[in-house]
């Protein structure tokens, strides 16, 4: 790696927009050679209640376990925080609304408790509305809508990664607040049914959104054989489409579970047990070459600056795009 | 009545497909003024798991504090014991899937506990699909299906009362048991969301289906002002439509319950307590005249010989099709 790369990268915020990783210090370790400032934590899929207060509690014992590699961010202030004192932060993230089960005051709860960010669906119909391999999209539901007012209320930004085209452009619609697409690819370079439209990209940014690229193989057109370039292909091609003010990163990784392995199988089940929505468990899945594991993060500062793209771009969207969509969102209205 | 009409009526399985009262023994004492066999016992809404426990758990200190006027439903054998002994048999209902929350094996579960009927939704979108006052229908879902299968192993009779048009019709298609509409009127007659069309009534008859006429005054074109007479009317409507083996009755008595009063507030909000859903709660809405407690059942019989209906359609409405159809649907398969 270049000097000015390393500077460049060393001095950024470094926020990953979605992380499903088995949570333990190595992989906390990782995250600190690899100079991550934040990453949102969204291991959780299917839980219910219960399980989603498990899924905080597990994390309130990292926390107090890890302390000299990992921080609770709560606030946008706690992301400053973990830069300087060298620390990443841990922002308790949801892949799916299903902890909330019927009751929307538990919005407010998780917040609380540092739940920043809930992606409305994973996969398959819930209460609010449709995740993208279901039969057929609900769009967002009359309850979806007072989810999302709630979460808008309370401070919680909505993801739209694995929801359905209808629902997640009604979301888009119904949000008072700007919402992101944490890890996502562009369909117009490969026509998969996860990835998402020009239409979908635009109407996020158009309302102040974040897109997260992700490293999910099967969304870009090289699959198993793609590079960190492939990678930066698609970012910039969304880039191109929606302005430097609305691309971030999204990686994805899942460190610590074994491919395949139960925890795929587990996630690939509708409700972590029921009929199996796709193949991902069974098909060997690989992270593109150059940016495989997350201590591979850095080298996204030398292959952009490559391109000729300028610091100020490379920082948006290695962190200050984030930054933003945090500060409009992250607030709690009384 | 007629002496005619009374050894009709006293001689018939008197099967209520439907009824939401506040339980208690002065409704047990109707019950038996009234000669019912059987209700199908569905006060609940939108019950979550634990609540649902609950429900069963009143009933089991309802039976033991009653058992001189009523008994439990488990088989279809406990119907004839109830009018051999002279008691009201209770199968307890559900009107929702609800307190399924995310688990399809809770089905077999609460089937050995008693519940035999399960509304699939209620008024809105569930896991399973949609409820007829949702904002789009999503139709059955995948994990509606796998519900689906697991009622129609288990023994567990479908109603798709207040399911949305586009869910009930996939439900009657996808299901390998017969299923049941058990309360309802017909939209031919009086054009309202919540009533259901032609096509739906014949589909739900051609799979061997029940379909119960209720004595929602909103369904009927006379409303408040209707009469036992309007109810028949209805009634002989959708026996022209379908036949007198798919034709029965499903009252929606719900007494006990103030209205207006804070169980219609619960029942006319999402989940309970969001978004108000109808103003039925603010509304004054009576039972048709001549049939407007559950003491007046009997008065069904003389109405029905003075339109020179027979004997064996009379009983078949009675209850002789609710018996073929939990004959039908009540067992299970191991």
């Amino acid at each position: 790696m270049t000097r000015d790369a390393q500077v460049l990268y060393g001095n950024s915020v470094v926020i990953d927009g979605l992380q499903t990783c088995a949570w333990s210090r190595p992989v906390f370790e990782e995250m600190r050679a690899a100079g991550l400032t934040m990453v949102n934590a969204a291991s959780l899929l299917w839980e219910n209640f219960s399980e989603g207060m498990a899924y905080i509690r597990t994390w309130e014992q990292l926390f107090a376990d890890n302390a000299d590699l990992i921080m609770p961010v709560r606030t946008v202030d706690d992301i400053e925080t973990a830069k300087h004192t060298q620390r990443t932060g841990i922002s308790i993230g949801w892949q799916n609304t299903s902890p909330l089960e019927d009751r929307l005051d538990y919005i407010r709860l998780f917040k609380l408790l540092g739940v920043n960010i809930m992606q409305l669906t994973y996969n398959t119909q819930n209460y609010s509305g449709a995740g993208y391999l279901e039969l057929r999209d609900s769009g967002l539901t009359g309850f979806g809508r007072e989810v999302i007012a709630e979460m808008n209320r309370h401070g919680v930004l909505c993801d739209l990664s694995h929801v359905g085209d209808l629902t997640a452009a009604e979301v888009i619609a119904h949000s008072s607040k700007p919402v992101c697409i944490s890890h996502v690819l562009p369909r117009a370079l490969h026509d998969v049914k996860r990835n998402k439209s020009d239409d979908l990209f635009k109407a996020c940014a158009a309302k102040g959104g974040v897109i997260g690229l992700s490293l999910f193989a099967p969304g870009l057109k090289a699959g198993n054989d793609a590079t960190i370039e492939d990678y930066l292909d698609a970012m910039a091609y969304v880039l191109n489409l929606v302005g430097e003010d609305h691309v971030a990163i999204g990686t994805d990784f899942s460190t610590g579970h074994p491919r395949p392995g139960p925890w795929q199988v587990w996630a690939n089940r509708d409700k972590g047990y029921a009929r199996q929505l796709t193949n991902f468990a069974q098909t060997v899945i690989r992270k593109p070459a150059g940016i495989a594991t997350i201590a591979e993060t850095p080298n996204l500062a030398p292959a952009m600056l490559r391109r000729g793209w300028s610091e100020t771009r490379i920082t948006k969207i290695l962190g200050e795009n984030w930054l933003r969509i945090f500060r409009a969102t992250w607030t709690t209205e009384t």
